[in-house]
């Protein structure tokens, strides 16, 4: 036996066989453009100026300019009909953020009036160089609690609140640059490894511990830990239990009562959106209004406090770029900064996605770089295009950034002239709209979902979750991380095979696993090979292989028969490099040697390219052997079996 | 238009073509089936206790005791007849063990004696534990270089040499544990990070770096920098050249000229192959002859000094784990075991493969892992299988791991009688032993080969190369093992799609680039998509496809046609994540606005259960537009496309 493997004269196997369709095995691509395409697919996925070639140079720099700076596409055909629009909207998620960004400064340990600044400079920014007609910048909890856990673990706010909010500032300067960087060098893909699955968890941990952080103002408690786990937190609340207020408790529970019903009406009422996009308002000016009445301070409601009147001073003076404390600020900035771009991209193209606008990830990075870059030099700590805020916009039906610019002209206005009646505002009030705001990002649905879908999703949002909630942020983070890309590694190095059958009556061919009346093909063993052949998984797929062979063989002694053939479909091997290709070769010498002839088929162009260039078709499989379906190679292998058998007939 | 994808009522798109073959959504692997399916394929993808079950306890019991200890397999059917050829191919890797360990040991700055006694307790416990037949088992170049320059760093020989050796041997007994954790652990894999590339490159730079080191004993010189950098050689070699002496630049070129006959010889006639196998002995003989002929040592020929009789003392009690240097040893342990094993695997599966016999990676770890902890207790440093000594075996007809067990009896002899005989030999007949030795491992061949298929894989080798010659060796190891993480990232990253046309009347669909001559399919765009979709590619594929599909539309605006379909092939997609499922969601979202159908074909069994689970095929495909073949997609979209005309032609 083995005769087809071993015969010397005419081993073609179609000697006689007319193969319609060959494999193009000449097909190459020099390597220049290979690189060139290689390059451009994977830094320039979206390929930003593609028909600008055909341009006079006049229009391709006007094209260019307007490619970096979107207001130039859209202000042009700016009309007063949308500027309706945005005028509503702007003036609605400008009620939203005045307390977000005092909430969230607070959150940070920031003096509050830094919340309002920060949403008055980088929206303006935004509105230049966004692409998204629907994101509204400001500051995020998320971000606001990772920022603040990194930076206190070595500069504590009480003891020197001076260098900790320069620090802030200097982290929000690094995390502009890094976040400019990445977009012009295109690495958005840096971003990509930040699964869903991993925001989903992570968001979820840190709502978690922000709604028990607030324990501390809903009880008008004046000490409180720094950390951010969930022991310390919990502890810290019982810890200072004769700090507890019964009257914020009571003022907090009303609040709190208020926004959830206000929430509850959008639900059922979606176009009473604006009821609970300025509930948080509402409940800034009734607690204002009411602490003044009642002079909470005196009466267990602690109170914001000062706040100066003025636009932003600016900070540039203030970044420190200190031995001591560049590295923290750049690891502070570099982490919140990643971050803020998943969440504020994230959003902007779910928001997109419905209206089927486009938006273009790396030129988004450039936008929020540059405002956060600005912001920084402007008194104004990280910013990015919160989800919550967001959505408001959409809903109150924002036409283009503009109403980013309205909602920055009203903050000017209340900075210059309002300021300081918010300082009444009382805590408790702040507290209880956080708390609505995160409860929101506890996604219990979506946790069920990947846990039907996906249980290594469900793994990896799980180690966010908990990481997040009993250790720290930065901690809950990585490991998620760490997690996905193992998982990534992990199907790079283990690639799956399968054996398949002849289906409709030996027209197609398809895995027997999935398609039990998938039927044996006699003498021939069919694998299917999927995703790149590399280093990573050259030695696993040799075992594979012969293991399959090895299974083949058994099953076939079993019927009286005998394997003869190993055909290889490459269809989906998207690439080889040089190990894989020694193991093919190995693979073919180790079945050489028991009397298997290997063939292949359908190699796809770089696939193909390589083995023609290694040698590896003409030296060892032979050109005659690479075949464009699995079924031409089985009916190669069928004639040349029976030509073969003939032929020991004949010499017996 | 856009009716198809609109159209309310029978949306079916083969209500009354019948299609034979449909996809099989309802196959599905239960959770805790895939798991462990998904856990045996990714740390046992050799199956080892395969075909165990059937059998008897008493004959599964000693199944798997041979299995651990394959010197049962073979030690029962051992002859007469096989020992000769063992104790023929064992002598003769006796006489290349004896200057080998004492160069090597020498090139570690180790008493040359340690290089003897490691040749004489591992390989004994490699012949009862190694499943490799024909693998010598000794120590290397590299890996002692790489050892010595990290612990140098640390600790400099000259300084402490006590403290130094214990460091060795502290080591050797972390890549020990390390070693046998990996193969319990079935952590194989960590192993296949190396590529074949990045091990080309590391051992040529090795070698190179190790060549020039030789000058220092070419010369016949006492004092060289401890640094493994090009520049700081060189820069050695010539600060201190008043301690040239011409007599040993004599002396040792001759020995060059023998070594590399003797090598010339072994190529031009394979049979002779035992004249270069002895020719490094004969060397030290005769260097020793002529040293205490001339008196070597008073005349400018350094010779090796003192060697004590007696075989290896215990060095258990040498084993040091404070504090302060476990860090070090473990570090230098990990980095030469993981390079240990990946050579000596490597060695013993290309030799495995002439002889067609089978190596199985983690029980060779094992054997490794064991030999190394039994040699930190008994005076020895890291050992492996060396290509070299392998070779030689493998060439005097090996049959068994006897072999391993004669040359450790000749060593054991030679240490009981001889040694002190060996302390005449001079140093420069050690230096050209090393340098004939590493010239092989620069292969400049291969360095060519990969440049000539594979530019990116000869990159890696060429990082590992520059790394090693310029920096340090871990800094090339490093850098080289970074790149190719970061290519097959970028794999995963940025995976091919490619558009496919119609060949053969539309039997058989390909890509466009690669068949040139493969025809458009009107209204119709098909894409393949090929490796898993995932977090880390999703955000590129939606981009990717979204951009086929423009450039679609536009080139069929020109023909004056409508693009109304989109076939996603799905064949390649070896799996999907619950990321991968939204951008397939948003895809459609995106075109079913513009007025284009989506269609999958032959979604493999994991992804198809996912798509199921996740309510994707259902809520949004529709089960009737999942199709086994292209083929069929195209049928049922004509099918659809033509309805959908007439129906429009009647309400005109």
């Amino acid at each position: 036996m083995g005769t087809a493997a071993t015969g010397g004269g005419d081993d073609r196997p179609l000697a006689g066989v007319a193969s319609e369709h060959k494999v193009n095995l000449s097909a190459r691509r020099p390597f220049v453009e290979a690189l060139r395409t290689g390059l451009a697919e994977t830094f320039f996925p979206d390929d930003p100026f593609r028909g600008f070639g055909s341009r006079p140079p006049a229009a391709r720099a006007w094209g260019g300019l307007k490619y970096f700076v979107p207001a130039l596409e859209w202000a042009p055909r700016y009309s007063l009909g949308k500027f309706k629009y945005d005028l509503l909207a702007g003036v609605t998620i400008a009620s939203l953020a005045i307390p977000q960004g005092i909430s969230y400064a607070k959150l940070a340990n920031l003096p509050p009036i830094i919340g309002l600044y920060s949403s008055f400079v980088p929206p303006l920014l935004y509105a230049v160089f966004g692409s998204s007609n629907n994101l509204a910048v400001g500051t995020v909890a998320a971000a606001s609690l990772l920022l603040a856990s990194i930076i206190e673990t070595e500069v504590p706010p009480e003891e020197n609140p001076q260098l900790y909010l320069q620090l802030f500032y200097t982290a929000a300067f690094f995390t502009g640059v890094i976040q400019t960087a990445l977009g012009v060098f295109r690495l958005g893909l840096i971003v990509d490894f930040l699964s869903r699955s991993t925001i989903t968890g992570f968001m979820g941990g840190t709502a978690a511990i922000i709604i028990l952080q607030q324990l501390k103002g809903m009880l008008g408690m004046k000490h409180f830990t720094p950390k951010t786990d969930l022991i310390s937190v919990i502890r810290s609340v019982f810890q200072y239990r004769h700090e507890w207020k019964w009257q914020s408790a009571v003022l907090g529970i009303c609040f709190l009562l208020f926004l959830l019903s206000s929430k509850h009406l959008r639900k059922k009422r979606p176009n009473l959106f604006w009821v609970s996009a300025i509930a948080p308002f509402m409940v800034v000016v009734i607690g204002g209004i009411f602490a003044i009445l009642v002079k909470g301070n005196e009466h267990g409601i602690p109170i914001v406090g000062d706040l100066k009147k003025g636009i932003n001073p600016l900070s540039i003076s203030q970044l420190t770029f200190t031995d001591k404390h560049v590295n923290l600020a750049v690891k502070a900035g570099f982490l919140s900064g990643i971050l803020a771009l998943a969440e504020g991209i994230a959003v902007g193209r779910s928001l997109a996605l419905i209206k089927n606008e486009q938006i273009d990830g790396n030129k988004e990075m450039i936008a929020f770089g540059i405002m956060n870059i600005a912001g920084s030099f402007t008194s104004c700590y990280l910013t990015t295009g919160p989800f919550s805020k967001s959505a408001v916009n959409f809903h109150a039906g924002c036409r283009t950034p503009m109403s980013n610019v309205v909602m920055s002209v009203c903050i000017m206005l209340v900075l210059l002239f309002l300021a300081p009646l918010f300082k009444y505002t009382p805590l408790v009030a702040l507290s209880s709209i956080i708390v609505v705001a995160m409860i929101g990002l506890i996604k219990v649905k979506e946790f069920c979902h990947l846990y039907r879908v996906d249980k290594f999703d469900f793994c990896i949002c799980m180690v966010a979750f908990v990481g997040v909630v009993f250790f720290t942020m930065v901690i809950g983070l990585g490991a998620s991380v760490g997690l996905s890309v193992i998982r990534a590694l992990l199907h790079v190095a283990r690639p799956n095979t399968c054996k398949l059958g002849s289906m409709a009556g030996g027209e197609i061919f398809r895995d027997v696993r999935q398609y039990p009346h998938a039927r044996n093909i006699p003498n021939v063993l069919v694998l299917q090979l999927g995703s790149p052949i590399y280093f990573v998984n050259a030695g696993y797929l040799r075992e594979r292989i012969l293991r399959w062979v090895e299974d083949e063989e058994n099953a076939c002694k079993i019927d009286g028969q005998d394997l003869q053939y190993l055909v290889l479909d490459l269809s989906g091997v998207s690439s080889i490099d040089n190990m894989g290709i020694g193991i093919l070769v190995e693979v073919h010498k180790s079945l050489d040697r028991k009397g298997i002839r290997v063939a292949l088929t359908n190699p796809r162009l770089e696939v193909a390219q390589k083995m023609v260039l290694s040698g590896y078709i003409k030296d060892t499989i032979g050109e005659e052997w690479v075949f464009l379906t699995v079924k031409d190679a089985i009916t190669a292998c069928r004639y040349a079996l029976q030509r073969s058998r003939s032929k020991e007939d004949g010499e017996v």
